[in-house]
C-alpha cells in the first residue's frame, strides 16, 4: 500500500477544513448510562452530523480537496448508505456531482436521502456482485473521482476530526478518557480516532467494536493479519458489513488499537432502545454497538472514565420500532 | 402578585449557577427543514438536557438557592412529570429530600425516572383534585419548600438560561433570529427566553406554541387578560396542560411577545416523526409543538431565520411508536 497514514497534522487541517460545513457534535454525559455501567461513560452523538452519521466529515475532508477539474467532472462512490448521503451531501456543498453505488436491500432511508441530495444512484446486490469493481468501472468510464469509504488518507483524516472533538470535549468535561470505543467497519472511523487520540490522550485505549458475524477487526487484530468474515452474512447492523479491515486502516489501527468486542444484534437493539429511553437520539443498530458493548459488560466501566461513539442515526422506522418493542433491560 | 419578574442579570446569575451541573444543549440545524419551511430554521435541542427536558434549569437555579434549612428539611413540587424529574434531580445534586405530586396517568416512563432519582411520589387524580391544594398542604405539614413549575421568578430566571443560550449560539451560527417558537404551557419557559431574547436579541419575535384544546396563553394573549382552558379536554402533549397562564409569567408574557401559535395532536405527531428522521433526536408530543408549528405553516418561515425549542423527549415507547407510525409528511 503506497498510500501513507495521515498525521495528526492531517487530522487538524482536516477539522479547520470542514468546520464551515460540519457540526462540532456534543459529548453527551448520562448519568443513568455511568449508574449502569459502574463508571463515567460520555457518549459522542455523531448521529446528530449532517446526514446523520460521522461519514460526511471524511467525505466532505477529501471532496474539499478535489481540483477544478475533478469537480467538473464529478465523483462515484459505493456505499451501504451513510457514505452514500454523505458524499451526495459533500457533493452539494462543493459543487460537483455525485454517483452512488448502493446495494439493492439498503434502508430505505439510507436511499431517499442520498437522492434527494441530487445523487444518481446505481443499485448492486450486496450477495452477488461486487461494488468496488462497479464504483471502479464508473470511474473509469465517465472519468469520476472515487471517493472511497475508509481506504483514503483524507477521509481518515476527515473521520478522524470526531477524535479531535471528543478528545477536547473531554478534556473540558475534565474526563481523562481510560478508554474510547468506535463502531468499526472498514476501520477508517477507528483508524482516525486512534490518530488523534494518541496525540491528545495518548493514555486512552481505544477499541474498536463490531456485530457477530462481522468482527473481522477483532479476528485480524489477534490474528495479527487482516482475515475476512464469512461471506453471505446478514445483519440488521447494516453500516458494519465490510468484509475485510482496509490495507491502510489496519495498518494504523493494529499498532494502536487496544482489542475488538463484539455485541450481538440484540445487544445493538437494546442499545438503540437505551439511547432513545435515557440519552434523548436516535441510533441505528450499526451506529449503537459502541454503546451496546459497555451496556452488554463487554468492557468492564467500573471506576473508569469510558468514551462511546454513537457513529449513525439513519435507520428505518421498522427497525426503530422493533428496538422498542424488546423488553427493558 | 407581589413576586417580580427576573431581570436579565437574574438569567445570567443562573448560568453561572447551573453551569457545573446543566447541559449547554445544541442549537441543531437541519437542511431539510429549512428546505421544507423555505427558511433557516434551527432547532434548541433542550431532550439533550438532564432529565431529558428544560425543566432542570429552573427547578435547580431555584434548589441551589436553598438555605441550609430549607435543604435540611426538603421540598415538594407537583408535576405531570418533567418538572418532577427535574426537582428530583435537582435535589439529589442539592442534597436534600424531594416529594412529588404526580398524576397517576403521568406517562410512565416519567414516573420511574422521578422515582429512580430518589424522590417520594405522591400520586393524585388529574381529573379530579387540585395539585396545588396538595403540594401546598404537603408543604405545610412537613414543612417543605414548595418548588413551583413556573410562577416563581427563579424558575423563570433559570428556565430563561436555554434563551440566553440560543441568542449566544444562533450569533456564533451567523443567524439573526426573525422568530424563535417556545412550547408554552404555564409560560415560564416562554417568558424566561422572552426576557433573555429582548436583551440579546430585541428584533426577535417571540411565539408561544399550545396545542388544541390547551391554549390558554394564545388566548390570553388576545383578550389582554388571562382566560382558562375548558376542564377535563385530555391530550397526548401530557407535558403542556396547565389550564390558566400563571399571573407572574403572563405578565412578562404579554407585553413580549408577539402572538400564540396552536396545533393539533397529529401535527405534533408528525413534527416527532420528522425529528426521528431528520434531526435524529427524540421528542415527546408537548416539546414538539413549536417545531410542528413552523412544519405546519403556522408562521411563515420563508426567507426568514427562526429558532424552535424542542423542550422536552420523555416520551413512552408506544406513543413514540405511534408517531412513526404516522404516514410521512
Amino acid at each position: 500500500m503506497k498510500t501513507m497514514a495521515p498525521g495528526i497534522e492531517d487530522l487538524r487541517a482536516a477539522g479547520a477544513r470542514i468546520r464551515p460545513h460540519a457540526v462540532v457534535t456534543p459529548l453527551l454525559e448520562s448519568w443513568e448510562l455511568s449508574a449502569r455501567t459502574g463508571g463515567r461513560v460520555l457518549v459522542k452523538a455523531e448521529v446528530l452530523q449532517r446526514t446523520g452519521s460521522f461519514k460526511f466529515r471524511g467525505a466532505l475532508n477529501r471532496m474539499l480537496q478535489l481540483t477544478a477539474e475533478e469537480r467538473a467532472r464529478g465523483v462515484v462512490a459505493y456505499s451501504s448508505g451513510n457514505h452514500a448521503q454523505a458524499v451526495a451531501l459533500a457533493a452539494r456543498v462543493c459543487g460537483t456531482a455525485a454517483v452512488i453505488v448502493m446495494p439493492a436491500d439498503a434502508p430505505r432511508v439510507k436511499v431517499e436521502k442520498t437522492r434527494a441530495h441530487g445523487a444518481e444512484i446505481v443499485h448492486y446486490d450486496r450477495y452477488r456482485e461486487d461494488r468496488e469493481l462497479i464504483g471502479q468501472r464508473l470511474a473509469t468510464e465517465r472519468r469520476l473521482t472515487l471517493v472511497p469509504p475508509y481506504e483514503d488518507p483524507r477521509i481518515i483524516a476527515g473521520q478522524g476530526t470526531a477524535g479531535l472533538e471528543i478528545a477536547r470535549q473531554a478534556a473540558e468535561a475534565a474526563a481523562a478518557l481510560d478508554a474510547l470505543l468506535v463502531p468499526c467497519s472498514g476501520g477508517g472511523l477507528t483508524a482516525g480516532c486512534a490518530i488523534a487520540m494518541e496525540a491528545e490522550s495518548p493514555s486512552t485505549a481505544i477499541y474498536a467494536v463490531e456485530p457477530q458475524g462481522f468482527d473481522d477487526t477483532a479476528r485480524s487484530l489477534r490474528a495479527g493479519r487482516r482475515v475476512s468474515n464469512e461471506p453471505g452474512g446478514r445483519s440488521l447492523c447494516d453500516s458494519l458489513l465490510s468484509g475485510t479491515p482496509g490495507e491502510l486502516t489496519f495498518s494504523i489501527n493494529q499498532p494502536r488499537l487496544a482489542g475488538g468486542l463484539v455485541v450481538s444484534e440484540a445487544e445493538a437493539l437494546a442499545a438503540m432502545a437505551f439511547a432513545f429511553r435515557e440519552l434523548k437520539i436516535v441510533v441505528e443498530p450499526g451506529g449503537a454497538v459502541a454503546l451496546a458493548a459497555v451496556l452488554a459488560g463487554r468492557l468492564d466501566c467500573r471506576g473508569k472514565t469510558v468514551a462511546v461513539l454513537c457513529s449513525g442515526g439513519n435507520v428505518d422506522a421498522e427497525v426503530f420500532r422493533q428496538a422498542l418493542e424488546a423488553p427493558v433491560s
